[in-house]
């Protein structure tokens, strides 16, 4: 007699669970869209729903509420841009210095690709501090602090193989660089054009002290 | 016999008419402090209206609509920035980089008053720009234009003055500038703290070919 119990289930998984999780992952993933475009305010969890055709009610089955919900796509940017960072950051093939132009060259041919609507989650959200929820803020200059840790690594790197100064204060010039890049998104969803970026990212290169 | 009706008016004006002006200025003064706290989108026309205390009916007797408001509210800003810049960029009291400097004193001063949460206007609906009016992304490019033309002024006078390289390119610099500033201002808002700004501001300067 085959124990259908016991049986370790093959193939799909049953149909309720998968479509949870599937439903889950989609209200996040249009969550990213809509936030990354138009910010947290300005985007109503009705829009977020209707991306992905659940109805309105079963959005708190998933999420707390709105709050709890943009906690969750704040980390899902966060994982994601890390490993976008690592992959460019780490990447020890080139020279620490190119790296850093081949990240902001990959972030340019996405901006282009979204037609300068998708900025950075995270510079909207900082943006817009005083309208979320009390507990985002220490989340997001968490956030800038990693991405501050690991663009100071890589010019540490330059610095240990001579293309910076010893002189030079890496987890300074990584604040300024990040501060700097949000400001270059800013103007170029602003002027709906890649220049913003180019000219930043050339002024700082250039002005690293060699 | 005195002739009442030709007689010149003194002393206030009717009363309808100044409290007309009055409620105006106020709806424009109240939407300033609004928009610059919140931005356009997480700006309510009841909470600019809550501030003065008119009632809610009212606003379209003064205005069209929320976005010729909303223009309104910017040409107050951007003639209220424009008296600022003068001031501290025509100080020929001082050298023109010094000039840039008291600019940045003052505006640091300024976020410190109002305990980081008020930005910049044109910056945070820069921010914001697929979410507002099409009418005002070049109203916004045009007034950055206009920053970054008075700031490119006060760098070929320092290179007049032989404080700046004759080879430095004075218009980008200055879009570098206003790109830089944007950003030190939302992370200045984002840490409530000062350092962000002196950080960006030393690293301009500092970074200026001489």
């Amino acid at each position: 007699m085959i124990n259908i119990p016991n049986k370790p289930r093959r193939g799909r998984p049953p149909k309720v669970n998968r479509d949870n999780q599937d439903t889950k992952a989609e209200l996040i993933r249009s969550g990213l869209e809509q936030l990354t475009e138009f910010g947290f305010t300005g985007s109503g969890i009705d829009q977020i729903l209707k991306r992905v055709g659940v109805p309105k009610g079963s959005f708190y089955h998933y999420f707390a509420s709105k709050e709890a919900f943009g906690i969750v796509v704040i980390a899902s940017y966060e994982q994601y841009f890390n490993q976008k960072l690592n992959r460019y950051l780490l990447d020890d093939s080139i020279t620490p210095l190119c790296r850093i132009s081949h990240f902001v060259e990959d972030a340019k041919v996405g901006m282009i690709r979204h037609q300068f609507k998708r900025g950075c989650l995270v510079g909207n959200l900082g943006q817009e501090i005083d309208l979320l929820p009390l507990s985002y803020r220490q989340i997001l200059i968490n956030i800038f602090n990693h991405w501050q840790a690991q663009i100071s690594a890589c010019l540490k790197l330059a610095q240990q193989q001579g293309q910076l100064s010893p002189q030079a204060d890496c987890d300074l010039l990584a604040e300024l660089f990040w501060i700097g890049w949000e400001g270059a998104v800013t103007r170029a969803k602003l002027t709906q054009s890649a220049q913003p970026l180019e000219s930043y990212h050339n002024h700082f290169i250039h002005t690293l002290p060699k």
